[in-house]
């Protein structure tokens, strides 16, 4: 099979650069120092068996973290990151994930659980595993990574030629090329990614000729968990490598065909028989060591220059055959073997694949990144100290023992995964409350697809059903009525009024020269001026007291007219503002915004104040942080004036001077968790105002007089569809409401957290 | 009680106009030759029992309109024109409905149908109403108009005042002092407006002295409607009101409290002795002729001219007493009897009182118009015959006799409504859809509020079930995500590929000159260049046979980017193109929409020939009308172009001429129903297409080779949330599919279309 042929077509070199990924990494749970932990799998994470990204593999120890199909390899590996935030941050205090293959320290056989699965045939799989190889060698871990080529670079490809006469047999073809050619030169991969360098004494259980320094991979090498030496698969072509695998499981030698552990998997069928009818349709590759140097096992650089040392297996003139399989095999041992800081025995036929690599890139016109990380690895040939296995010894060294680095990583690691815990590695570009949306789904197993990015839009699915999702809680289990209500203040504070709620009374305008020349009758009234409909108190300005001047008047009706072409002049109601989140019955958390202040220190000025308190931590641009950063602008110029102050004026110690008169976090407000304070009356009243708009999810902003007293006073401020959730599950004081469990609940009632 | 008093107050005078106003018109269903129509209550509207708008009053063929509550008396009678289309559209073809107070003929009396009602005591009631008063008496009709006062005018007032201790006692002298002051004076209205100056012989049933000529008013003369004689009510105070009314009931002289047919009656209350406790809180107007000069009876002067009448009534320094009410009575028998185009007796009291009026008038700052108003009725004492009265005797002789203006009025009226058939009188500011709906429900008797006029925003409720519902379809039947879905194009094909249905594969790109670089690869291929999430077809270009030009190209990218940030180029699937209209589990309709274009005639320049098409009479703004003008912009040269025209050019006799590739009816689109037409293979596709998008009510786009054909090549184009009705309820070809009548079904499943 000619492949430069077909890519002398148009778009063809393109398209042979594309294709689907999907990594698996196992890993062990570890303690603090660094054994094994024999707790169960985390009850965190759900069931086990619907699980797609968190599964165990041998050992109940032993996590497998899964990505989804991606169509690129860092998707992949974004995936892979927000996995490990996942896992880190829900790992009991005392465990950590160990980044390494090897085990670093192992117990008595009889002391490692396997993975206490519900599926009778794959528990007892496991106990046949135990058996023929010993529960050691399972204990070792790894990343697969699984490569599946354009489907319309093979498609297009089949047309071009001849030899094949169908689609299956020319797929089937392609795949054992590459297979083929990958267990032909897989030593390659081994001395530049191995790192399973050492292992623990236990983990030769005494055999003959174990290595007493450091060789370049235990885990691929003889030590490795192999197969029998009688295990015989042939290689020739798809009908002579199923015919060999199903004998081998006839004789017995093989319990299942999934006992056979080659580097490399044909897959896309679950009996190999199936091939000749459907085509193979992407390989795995497992030959890779974790990177203990990437909290994802395998960094961005490695998983590119994998993905083009796949493509030169295809590129190459000629299809290995079994001849070819075999000396690729002893090659591997051999390189397995040596020592990471030696050269290869096989340098020459390294440089010359990776030449042919450089050769191929340049053809199909690869981008500059992945030309310079080629050419790079090809120097390792010649400087072993830079291979991962060769960084591994360096590494080792400086922490004196191997233990040791591998608790150090572990325990580095769940510390990275917290430095940003209001965020989701990988989904960064995300909304916040959607992060933590999506953080909460990948704990419990439900599988998220990012339809839109820009838009926070998701589709998530759970025992076969799906439901979409967009801003983190605007879903079908809210009615098309509801924003629309909430949307457009007139109709909500009829709409409330018509029920009952107390609604402060209020004008409209839509114009402001006729909104100006209303001061007359508004003069020293407690008012709020406010656009029709905008959120995030945009446009607002309230006068607590009244308001005395014609200009302060004009400027509020003019800054609310801003945000929108109508505006309501609304009677101020006294109280505190409260933002009730609720979720069909029941008022799930309460909070009580203060506005955007700072505290005097009888040295700073306001201007000043205000930029040391936007170095927080939490403040950010309120997107993706749970509270922003205080700007410095008209309204809370405006503002200032009303209290006899300019940003230039210095507060005595202690005073606590407010920049706006309405409390939204997202112009620079404080919030503090009042739940546990309301009384039962208030909850239950947002629960029947978010009724009244015929919503389910709804942001009720209530003015109470005390929130303590059944009964109260109270004004209806606003009601907000997709509410903010960040500020609830992040308080800058009090208790963290997660309600982004409840919105999953919401959507799948099986949920169970 | 001193009024005047009060309005030196702030605000006082503004509030003193504010009030709330309703209509009642009683109106007999007639035959084409003028005969009391003796068919039954029509069917179509529904269920009398609850029906808020149309009912019967005594007659079967006697309809009451009634408008709802309003804050002007021009919404009142905006309503009461609606009520008329409602009403005029729906009456058999053979009927219509009576624009004069008193019938034209008369049948026997055994003839006549009392209302066909459910309820026991109504029908008893009416038996009881034959056989005192005879059935004649009954057929004649009347407006009433309903009062009250803004309540916070009443409330401030009572603050001022010293003389009244409660609030209920207070209330109660107010209305009193309206109530007597008006009996005392209601013969100028008569003078003024009122219009029943001749009756059918039959009506005086061989009585004694019996009118021989015109008089003011047989309605609210002694031939009218009245009381026995020995009917005593005593208007003193509140007290000797409700018990002298107490007594006429326990006496036997009057049946129920109700049978006291005073011109004005106190209301608020189900029986006379709440209002000791409860307090009077508007009254009814009872008097007025119906004015045939107006559909509805009442023309927006006079009802200006009455309400600020009532005001006088207020305003005067002197509460009337008993005494005086006698007077007024008398008074009132004198002028009714007197000949329309005679001076009245009474001219100079009249004068005076609306003398007064103006002072008042003065004095509360009302506006120019009233004033002029009341000036030109003041002007009507030394000018009977520009009364309603005079202006009817000469409108009679003009039409031969009484009957013949009857019947001719009543058939104007009727085609009137029918003029803009796709409007609702009174509702006119809002879009066609949200008309129509209100049409069929005001039909049926759903109570509509229009709560945002500006959004279309309506609260509809029945059997005592609200719902809600903006621009005629988005309702709580929807869930929040379908929009969300819908909105966001690249979301939607996600979501239909997903579940199997045919969408076209595209490419989406966010940077303007990325996508024109992107030329190269999609030169010549048929090809859509659209904006991501924009409805209308606003920027959508299509290329059917593929695009040779960058130029033509980049045009066409650019027009996307104005309507989106982020634009789609997509496979082009030939096909025709059709919306399904889908609500629920059911296609409603299907339409086919073909691109705006005009039709040759060898001689007019497409130009001209646009402008031309553009006067058709469904054509407009495509809100206010069905159909939607032509606009000849860029996206309609750059077509041109593509065909080697331009708008100079002259197409041939017959030769269509497209002027668009997409065809939606908002850039100028023709409509054709195919619905029955269609495969119910496509309407079921629509019908899961969507529910895949979780919507209930869809406009789905499908591209179809053979829409007769089952199972045939499709591709989804687009799903459409809040689709469009009017096309499908006003097709420029085909059968009308009434959806908005399923809409309102959707909402209220008890309704009966």
């Amino acid at each position: 099979m000619n492949i430069q042929q077909f890519l002398q077509f148009d778009a063809m070199p393109l398209l042979f650069q594309q294709g689907c990924f999907g990594l698996e990494k196992e890993g062990q749970r570890i303690t603090a120092n660094g054994n094994i932990a024999n707790s169960f799998h985390p009850k965190v994470f759900g069931l086990r068996k619907i699980h797609p990204y968190i599964q165990t593999d041998f050992a109940e120890s032993q996590l497998e973290l899964i990505t989804p199909v991606s169509f690129s390899i860092s998707q992949a590996l974004n995936w892979m990151r927000a996995l490990h935030d996942v896992v880190n941050r829900n790992l009991e205090e005392n465990e950590y994930l160990l980044p390494l293959s090897m085990p670093l320290f192992l117990p008595k056989e009889n002391e490692i659980k396997e993975a206490q699965l519900e599926d009778d045939f794959e528990v007892n799989y496991r106990k046949y595993l135990s058996k023929v190889y010993g529960k050691y060698k399972q204990m070792v871990s790894g990343v697969h990574y699984n490569f599946q080529i354009s489907e319309e670079f093979v498609n297009k490809a089949f047309l071009f030629q001849t030899e094949h006469k169908t689609l299956v047999d020319f797929k089937n073809a392609f795949y054992m090329k590459l297979a083929n050619n990958f267990l032909r030169y897989q030593w390659i991969l081994i001395y530049l990614l191995s790192s399973s360098i050492t292992a623990p004494k236990e983990y030769f259980n005494n055999a003959e000729n174990i290595p007493t320094d450091f060789v370049r991979s235990i885990r691929s090498g003889i030590y490795g968990y192999i197969n029998h030496k009688d295990v015989q698969i042939n290689h020739d072509n798809i009908q002579s490598y199923v015919e060999s695998l199903e004998e081998m499981v006839n004789q017995g030698k093989l319990i299942a065909e999934k006992e056979f552990y080659s580097n490399v998997r044909l897959r896309g069928a679950k009996k190999a028989r199936e091939f000749l009818t459907k085509g193979v349709s992407y390989v795995e590759i497992r030959l890779l060591d974790i990177n203990p140097f990437e909290i994802t096992g395998l960094s961005e650089k490695d998983a590119k220059f994998i993905h083009y040392f796949l493509l030169t297996m295809l590129w190459l003139d000629k299809t290995s055959k079994q001849i070819d399989v075999n000396k690729g095999l002893e090659r591997l041992y051999k390189v397995t073997s040596e020592h990471p800081l030696s050269k290869t025995a096989f340098a020459d036929e390294g440089k010359e694949i990776l030449c042919t690599m450089l050769k191929m890139l340049e053809q199909i016109g690869a981008n500059a990144e992945i030309i310079a990380i080629t050419k790079e690895k090809l120097q390792q040939f010649d400087e072993p100290s830079k291979t991962l296995a060769g960084i591994m010894v360096n590494e080792i060294a400086k922490h004196q023992d191997y233990a040791s680095l591998g608790v150090a990583f572990a325990k580095k690691y769940k510390e990275n995964s917290f430095d940003k815990f209001y965020q989701l590695a990988g989904f960064t570009d995300l909304e916040l409350s959607t992060q933590a949306l999506i953080f909460d789904a990948l704990t419990k197993g439900v599988a998220v697809e990012v339809l839109d990015s820009k838009a926070n839009f998701l589709a998530l699915t759970y025992n076969g059903k799906t439901e979409y999702v967009q801003q983190g809680n605007m879903t079908a289990h809210d009615t098309y009525i509801a924003p629309l209500i909430m949307a457009n203040k007139v109709v909500t504070k009829k709409v409330l009024a018509k029920q009952g709620f107390n609604v402060p009374k209020s004008v409209e305008f839509c114009d402001l020269d006729q909104a100006v020349q209303a001061f007359e009758i508004f003069k020293n009234k407690p008012l709020v001026v406010k656009p029709k409909s905008t959120n995030f108190g945009l446009g607002i300005s309230i006068f607590a007291n009244g308001i005395e001047n014609k200009e302060d008047f004009a400027t509020a009706v003019k800054l609310a007219f801003k945000e929108d072409h109508e505006i309501m002049l609304e009677d101020f109601v006294k109280g505190t503002e409260y933002r009730f989140f609720v979720l069909g019955d029941e008022t799930l958390a309460v909070l009580n915004r203060t506005p955007a202040n700072v505290v005097g220190d009888g040295i700073h000025t306001i201007k000043q104040l205000v930029e040391i308190k936007n170095q927080e931590p939490l403040r950010g641009d309120g997107i993706h942080s749970p509270l922003k950063k205080i700007v410095l602008g008209e309204i809370e110029n405006l503002q200032l004036k009303e209290q006899n102050l300019s940003i230039n004026s210095i507060p005595a110690k202690d005073q606590i001077i407010y920049l706006r008169a309405n409390s939204n976090i997202s112009t620079g407000g404080d919030s503090i968790d009042c739940t546990d304070k309301a009384d039962q009356f208030y909850k239950d009243l947002a629960v029947n105002i978010t009724k009244a708009c015929k919503a389910n999810i709804c942001g009720v902003d209530l003015l109470i007089e005390d929130l303590t007293k059944s009964n109260g006073n109270y004004a209806v401020v606003e009601t907000n569809f997709n509410p903010m959730m960040m500020m609830h599950i992040f308080p800058a004081q009090g208790k963290s409401r997660r309600v982004t469990q409840n919105v999953l609940k919401m959507l799948f009632n099986d949920l169970d957290f």
